[in-house]
């Protein structure tokens, strides 16, 4: 039986950086930046006008308030040049500033009436109002590091830079497997003793919350059958994820199926609750991973130990987060108790409030929570204000 | 010339609460959830096993620790019932508790031995390791309320309830409409005065991650064309997102092009830092904004205005996050100043560290910025550890 850091430490030594895929531009949101992407162009390409306006050249601002307008520089307009010093363009944003002008001053802080502009008054600088050419970046220039994950800014980004393909981390292909006799498909209606199956369907949510699509299949509770189903699984995915069978039932075929193919288990059993049974194998450049049948052990160990994989494979650094217990709590058992809650923000601080629930097989308070504490096992008195590491169930949109 | 109150509020009071679509249970990941959803039986739906071990009557704790095994209760199965109270039931997790027992003893706590369980102790409870009927929800409780958000945890509520399709908020059509005669397509290699097309591009994927797919398009800087095009928009779609055209530039024809089609234009000018010239106007059941065309501009009003329409139309409650100021900011002009800014959770406490940049057209730093904090109009110093409202620029996926 391993404890938590024991078990993510072996995670981590196991997992490797994935490889590189080269995607189209207009897939690439949210996912992992495998190249280094390097302006093509200076940022901005010329000296870019920043207000819609008039430009001059700076030095007449001693001499004269008058100006009069030679023209207009537009933007998308190749770069014209003011011809009389004494004289002024108008001046789009987004425009090239005018050969021969370094100053430009805003409509409102002007009159144009009958092809002269006035100023109201003399306060202005050299080079006011100008993105000056090569400012936020030079050609060549490292604009983003591999390894940034591609938000919509990341793609502005990218459009700007001309990326019409991108190089970024492989998605892993992995397959969501349920086990357990009573589980029927969401459309049947259960006898008795069934239930419907919901925890591929989580799980198949947390990963598009990842921005991983994966596939789902239903296993009986059958040695040879399970054997022979996983044996070609292995063959086809990257990783598998099982909900159910690896606790210490009569039917919890799947650890004596893994050693049978050759999955070399890692772990088996973590000091945590909930998902105590929690398996991780290997097989070659192959991962399993073992999730309690239980929703909340499933969604937990999922977070704890897939992701923190997931995060290995697109070499996400993993840093903790912390958030403040809300509520006093008393936890005696000597295993890290992963404590649902929902958190909220006030002034700044993230809180967690446990959530009441009638243990791991409790789906119906799971739903209420957005996150879980992590409290540790060498403590048993848990103080509200406390801060402890927290973990996210699901992304937050908005 | 509004003030961000006044604009938010603006938009707030021409917005209401979308439409209801029915989508497939596939789909519903990430969606508003329209109607209430109830429980089709009692969660559990029977007193269930929680642990693998054997069922016994608690009131043979007393007399005996030796249990003839009389059978096994799998999960799948229907009901079984011990024969003899004397004996016991060997019992997997997820099956129904069998007739004439009330108390599990897992694997762990027992040793079999020839088809006898006997128990290491008597420290047994009536009850123990059963999940009883009904006591997380009964039939007919309602489960999750209409404007619930469908995220994993709820996603296998809906499974268990057997929803294969799923009532959900109608997601608006949208348009996204660049302007400016300098944009070119990203394959396209610029011209000295050009750069290549990038906002829609950002904002389409800011769409995105609110799980709204959306279309883009580019629109010329001639008056008559804008006209036609934005009138057979307006026909197609709900909402319509420009960028670009709504300042002062002579070629900034979005304001008066909607005047002579009829929108009202609701607002048109706020005073904040970035985003002066943001426009929002209706045209009966149809929504425009008008975005500044600097990138940060862009991305800022559609986060500070579009986000809290769509808050609206969704109905979610539009409640404030604070973010600590993380350096001493001086700030003079009497308008809100969002700050771009880079977040990190320090002991369960948001901080947010202003990025360095040279204005709302240097997409470069913008890319490194996950937020803005909104510094009010009223105050012009701003110290390190002080509060303010912050806004997210992207979703948080891990």
């Amino acid at each position: 039986m391993k404890s938590v850091k024991e078990a993510q430490d072996i995670i981590i030594k196991f997992s490797k950086k994935g490889e590189t895929d080269s995607i189209p531009f207009k897939d690439c949101l949210n996912r992992m930046l495998a190249e280094g992407v390097f302006a093509d162009r200076d940022a901005p390409p010329f000296d870019r006008v920043a207000m819609d306006g008039i430009a001059i050249q700076s030095e007449q601002l001693l001499k004269r308030q008058h100006f009069i307008v030679e023209g207009i520089q537009a933007a998308g307009q190749e770069q014209k040049s003011l011809k009389n010093p004494d004289n002024c363009l108008e001046v789009m944003t987004g425009a090239v500033l005018p050969g021969n002008t370094d100053c430009v001053i805003p409509y409102e802080k002007i009159t144009i009436k009958e092809g002269i502009a006035t100023l109201h008054a003399n306060d202005h600088r050299q080079f006011q109002n100008i993105h000056k050419k090569g400012v936020d970046a030079e050609k060549g220039d490292q604009l983003l590091p591999a390894g940034t994950w591609i938000h919509p800014g990341v793609k502005g980004v990218l459009a700007t830079s001309g990326l019409t393909q991108v190089k970024v981390v492989k998605s892993p292909k992995i397959m969501i497997c349920s086990t357990g006799d009573e589980l029927v498909p969401i459309e049947d209606k259960p006898l008795p003793h069934q239930i419907r199956r919901s925890n591929v369907y989580m799980l198949q949510a947390a990963l598009k919350d990842l921005n991983i699509e994966a596939e789902t299949t239903h296993l009986p509770d059958d040695k040879p059958k399970l054997k022979t189903a996983i044996k070609e699984l292995l063959g086809e995915y990257d990783v598998l994820l099982f909900s159910g069978a690896v606790s210490k039932g009569k039917y919890d075929f799947l650890p004596l199926v893994f050693q049978e193919l050759g999955v070399k288990i890692h772990i088996h059993g973590v000091k945590q609750k909930p998902g105590k049974p929690f398996l991780f194998g290997t097989q070659g450049e192959k991962f399993v991973f073992g999730f309690p049948g239980n929703p909340t052990s499933t969604l937990v160990c999922f977070h704890a130990y897939f992701k923190l994989w997931l995060k290995q494979h697109l070499g996400i650094k993993d840093t903790l987060t912390f958030g403040h217990l809300d509520k006093d709590i008393v936890f005696n058992k000597p295993v890290t108790n992963h404590l649902l809650v929902k958190t909220s923000m006030e002034k700044g601080k993230l809180l967690a409030q446990p959530i009441a629930n009638s243990g791991s097989g409790d789906w119906v308070h799971l739903a209420l929570a957005d996150a879980f504490l992590s409290l540790p096992s060498d403590q048993s008195e848990f103080k509200k204000g406390e801060i402890f590491p927290i973990t996210f169930l699901h992304r937050n949109s908005f």
